[in-house]
């Protein structure tokens, strides 16, 4: 990130400077990291390319040009935003056997990602599904895919830990809802001070691990 | 509210009927109530006087002098986010018998809030708790007294339904905390064309009803 605040002299330096810095795949995805950053905070309505160019010191156009719509760059931000939680939520969890002791992983790494939050606003998407489910268009679908895919994940596995005989008989689809939803609530009560939140969801978590009778 | 958005003549002709109009907690509270639409759609953080005054064709100066600073506006608009809601929710539930019958008149009666928004932004806590949570201050306050407030009316009911024999033994702080959860999540997802929400709803209602054995 740090060759892209490094401070530039006239306006032709700069245009010239952010030409070659712009190149490349690795700029256009700390910029997208950053709109992460920013979004969590303020939300994806919230960025702009004058915002990003000032913040990473990069032109204006520079920046637009390599995305082109609002609307792309607000994608390109759930994308990476997405990213990031797979490689620190779900890539370590991956590492546990499959069914409950996989979930239990899950949950403990989603806590550390609200708690010592990965995105400084915490939770990307409780921030941008509340806003954004009274937008429809390209940016709303990319968010409901990522929470689709999400649910699908944590209902695959409670289905494993039932399918092994850890858990007595469970609806999946609706335990996987109910505990997305336990976890966007515990990012705002993390958020406002409550430090039970996160034994609270692990209390959720533990009700649906009840071994059969 | 019809006698705010009327025309006005000449600027002073509007100044003079602004004084009018806005003498009064009614006008108030009109303004109140407009401010909660708005921001059940774009979020407290959307709110100011010039947005206000432009859709009620009223002065900016007239609807800053009724609430001084933008912070007295947004907590001024989540008390009256609170009023409809109580007569909407929960005062017709209050005329069903306490304990399970209660809890599940109040459910019914959100998921009606809800898919027939009361607030055209749909949940009003749902949107402005997700954005405060990482703005402390006399708003976030605000917003989380009321949620206080609505997680203890709902777990006092459940622990009505329990002390009447009527549930299983429970943990009514946690129900309670997840039972707001899922509503959460259940406006989004009625907002987003999900119409089995309110079934999902009902269902986690009632694995927390399940009579003793």
């Amino acid at each position: 990130m740090s060759e892209l605040v490094r401070g530039s002299g006239s306006e032709t330096d700069a245009a010239v400077s952010d030409g070659r810095l712009l190149r490349g795949a690795r700029s256009r995805r700390a910029i997208e990291r950053h709109a992460v950053d920013v979004a969590s905070l303020e939300g994806l309505s919230g960025l702009s390319f004058g915002r990003l160019a000032t913040d990473l010191g990069l032109s204006k156009s520079g920046v637009q040009t390599l995305f082109g719509t609002k609307e792309s760059l607000q994608v390109a931000a759930a994308g990476s935003a997405r990213d990031a939680f797979t490689d620190a939520v779900i890539r370590p969890a991956l590492a546990v056997p499959r069914g409950a002791a996989r979930l239990r992983a899950l949950i403990d790494q989603w806590i550390g990602y609200a708690e010592e939050p990965l995105f400084p606003g915490g939770c990307f998407w409780a921030a941008n599904l509340a806003d954004f489910d009274s937008k429809p268009g390209p940016v709303r679908d990319a968010l409901l895919r990522q929470q689709r895919d999400w649910r699908g994940f944590i209902a695959t596995e409670l289905r494993h830990a039932a399918d092994a005989g850890e858990v007595a008989d469970l609806d999946t689809e609706l335990a996987a809802f109910q505990l997305d939803a336990v976890l966007v609530a515990a990012n705002i009560a993390l958020r406002c001070g409550d430090r039970e939140a996160g034994d609270k969801v692990r209390r959720v978590l533990e009700s649906f691990l009840v071994p059969p009778r």
